[in-house]
């Protein structure tokens, strides 16, 4: 199992800023393209939990464009042999001051191009200790 | 990308099982086993982010043993290729009413076995849908 294989990682690490500038531009077809279009994808959001593409892209229609930007911080992509990776990170709003947001995604390559398969997001209060580097 | 390979499906549920056991009895060596040691091992916590495994050992070593237990709902696995899957569930516990956790775990086969690579768990109000299933 190779972790991190550079031209494996280059290509997830641009994928995954394509899916952070469509997602604070709110571009709904780029975030459907990149997630997997199949019914077992999953996505538990900050107040929701979506079961399978149709559930997904539902949500994304539906969702106000307004106050989606945001600031990352802490972001690990981390790749495993040529074909799975995973991409975390943190973020802050400027509308929740106190807190952090985690959001984590499971990347899988087709051979449409890489897809998330999963991801989860939450918002915690901040703990005493974010302010430390990995 | 062959999805859900019953073979390996049938190898990730049964670590997963084994992780879920020893969660709810606190055997903290399952539990460190069960994720990689590495030091790009990530898991986001219900209050805490813990970076790489010595921070996730830590974490279990100094947690209170009480209030474990739990249910679980709606557990999806699934597995892409032969070495690398996703294991997803909801759960519940008499201590938080109303509320939900979340759970989901990036699982890579090494030639030491399967490990948790990534894992982000969170606690939310229940949606008004979580009755739904998948």
């Amino acid at each position: 199992m190779d972790v991190d294989l550079p031209d494996v990682l280059a290509e997830v690490t641009e994928q995954f800023a394509r899916y952070e500038k469509a997602l604070v531009s709110n571009d709904v077809a780029v975030l459907d393209e990149l997630f997997r279009a199949d019914s077992r994808t999953l996505r538990y959001g900050i107040g929701e939990n979506l079961y399978g593409i149709d559930a997904i892209m539902a949500f994304r229609a539906a969702r106000s464009p307004v106050g989606l930007m945001r600031r990352t911080a802490q972001t690990v992509i981390t790749t495993y042999g040529r074909d799975a990776a995973v991409a975390s990170t943190l973020f802050y709003r400027d509308s929740m001051p106190g807190r952090v947001g985690r959001q984590m995604q499971t990347w899988v390559r087709f051979p449409e191009g890489w897809k998330i398969v999963a991801a989860h997001v939450s918002i915690i209060d901040e703990p005493r200790d974010a302010g430390q580097k990995p």
